[in-house]
């Protein structure tokens, strides 16, 4: 992919040497991100920052990233103050609002939204999620995270915990570990809840192994990373059923001493509830806040390279 | 006007050589709006941007015209998180908040209430729309598109269409081109939402022909500009009455390659609904996105000379 | 107290030494709060703004001191548009947002929400209020306006009115002002809503002199500060014991000009409803939107000191 001028709408854009450039970059905006170094590279850049949907940490997030590389944040947050609220189409407000920036980043509840909204403006449009559709930079970033705390993906073993049949941050992960060597997978979840079966063709068409179990012990013991995801109560029409399977799914201390490998890797696109026990925090496997400040660091990478500002980095 | 200091609270403030000093300055705007060309002329400098009421569109259009000359804006979006929600005084308010800012952005739905705003901030105030107000900004920008587009307004014939009884830019637009020579004016509307008597009479008292017809088709023909607007189903009690009225203000594709001028320019404020069909949209004559855009540097202008720095652009 | 890398939680962290040092380099912000110089000390730095309740003046005060200082601003307002309305804990967002800035200010409805936000940040927090605990920078701010406008607080006879019971800014600056030396304290306030025990023990077992008493016009006479604030009808069950008490405490220009010493300074923490009257504004002794401004500059201040680079002001 040709960075520059790009959007980012979907993980499938990218190939291992996309995601090769975009984690070099990231790994290098470390000391700009801590406020370290500083940066001036997105001086005079405008971020249209549009959340037309519910999220302070993913808005705060991509809003840092640019703040730190110089630039400033035009933000809008929900319909109600919105011309869209009287009516107006999403792509008559992409088609106005993209004159005032450089760059979009758009959150929207439907499916598709980001896609339509870069068809209308020709500056570089960012996904941060289009409801049932992607997350792309949370994908990005949870690879990123696997990279930071163990150096290497080819030949490990990733288990994915919780909601997999829903959970679009999971979807998407899977998807970017095919770009790799001899990655395991193992879905642990309960059936009603497991892995599409679309994606564990796609996933096993392409040579991987995937391991299906509803049983949390046994499918931990073999992980290098585990990624838990929160059961969304919202998802079950049976709230009993709901609470029978979220403790299935539960990670804590004593399960991670006990059943995981010493080494390995805990993460979580956050927010979680009960399915992640505070007490796995002050553990050095604990990888999930240092995930979520990853998050800065390669929308940072991003940035710089859909704005062509990268070999400007001194 | 003597700009520096001032505040833009009607259009009826602006005389001839007030609009050509804004529109050469805004025309300059260009290359820093694009991002282009940097520019740090407010660089240290704070604008408020309060809006009490619903709009993306002129918020972030008048948060990218501060920012794009190096300001920053300190925003506030609705009432239900403000002090007055506690009963405070708009007086009170806005005494405390100029003091935290160099300029004001207010938007309000209180006829009157960028007048009070102004009484009580030593510097300098935008009205970005009053209730059934002023919009002079909107105003502006409007015309200083007819002269991008077109170079000229004298002699020009204008045809406004839609909600001309309500419509606030229409009447400030309609205000301002009374400063021109040989201007024609038609109004296309229902009688129901026709221009008001006293405007009329003041356009004509100033020696300009107005016509005023409920037919668009023959209504177009003379046009060197359509000025469309949305009739808004609120002004109607009887909800039929709208049906029929909205359906008779409606520009298309085949109007106007059949009725209009080859080089006509249409013109919308923004947001449309149905009165204005996306069959346009790729003909050069629609400048309804351009127009929204050139907000941007109508407002970096008028930042530039309120606060007295237009000298020291280079 | 180390400034640097410290957080703000409440007026008991600060000796007089502190207050000192605080307010000389307050004193020293003017210049650049008003715009007139440049500062760039916080260029690259990020205030983390979060409102979790309505605030909008203490909002934009904390921000635009940020911004004075070259800073940039990532704010959130309200819960709706946060995942803690997805059952997330303060902690945890908390422990996610620091690392996308380098200072957190929060306002949070509920007591020690501050206190719990500093534990798990490793910038400095700065406490906004939260709920019925403490809003340290108000306490400042006034204890700042007293200098500003006197020169001196030792000796000096400070009249609190209003509701002393609830008022989380008049316990604030009462206990700041223990720091000096034979300050006389006149509690004004009907019974129902005067000084609480605690508070007036804890004064008067620091040597200070304290009068209560239920009748303004004596109360104001000796007074060279009068600190007006709104009592707040939510506190009252009874409503029409609300109606009698409020019209008790109403300070107006006759018995500011009739009762109190001619040179009395007059502030109040805002909004004000009836309790202050307008007539009073034109007057000298009306010392509240100074007060207000001076918030800038002691935000302003504390931010150099608690990141560490007051020293490198020129």
């Amino acid at each position: 992919m040709n960075f520059h001028g790009s959007d980012i709408i979907s993980v499938n854009q990218f190939d291992l040497a996309d995601v090769t450039t975009l984690f070099t970059l990231a790994h290098r905006m470390r000391g700009i991100a801590k406020g370290e170094t500083k940066c001036k590279l997105l001086e005079g850049a405008i971020l249209g920052n549009l959340f037309f949907e519910a999220s302070t940490r993913s808005r705060m997030s991509f809003a840092s990233a640019f703040m730190r590389l110089g630039g400033q944040v035009n933000s809008t947050t929900g319909f109600a103050f919105s011309s869209m609220d009287k009516g107006e189409s999403l792509s008559d407000a992409i088609t106005v609002i993209k004159d005032y920036c450089d760059a979009l980043v758009i959150r929207h509840p439907q499916i598709g939204a980001a896609q339509e909204a870069a068809r209308y403006a020709d500056i570089p449009v960012i996904n941060a999620g289009d409801g049932a559709g992607e997350h792309p930079t949370q994908a990005l970033l949870d690879l990123f995270t696997i990279f930071e705390e163990r150096k290497v993906v080819n030949g490990s073993t990733i288990a994915f915990v919780g909601d997999l049949k829903f959970g679009r941050t999971v979807h998407s992960l899977a998807k970017l570990l095919t770009l790799y060597q001899g990655v395991n997978y193992v879905c642990i979840a309960p059936p009603q809840v497991q892995m599409p079966d679309l994606l564990i063709q796609e996933i096993r068409s392409k040579g991987f192994d995937i391991t299906l179990t509803d049983d949390l012990e046994t499918g931990v013991r073999s992980a290098d990373v585990v990624y838990s995801t929160r059961i969304q109560e919202e998802r079950f029409e049976d709230k009993m059923e709901f609470e029978t399977i979220k403790d299935l799914c539960v990670l804590n201390r004593k399960i991670v001493t006990e059943k995981c490998k010493k080494d390995v890797t805990i993460m979580h696109p956050l927010p979680r509830t009960s399915e992640l026990s505070t007490d796995l925090d002050s553990m050095p496997n604990a990888a999930y806040f240092r995930q979520s400040a990853n998050g800065v660091l390669v929308r940072m990478a991003l940035f710089l390279l859909l704005l062509g500002r990268e070999s400007q980095l001194v």
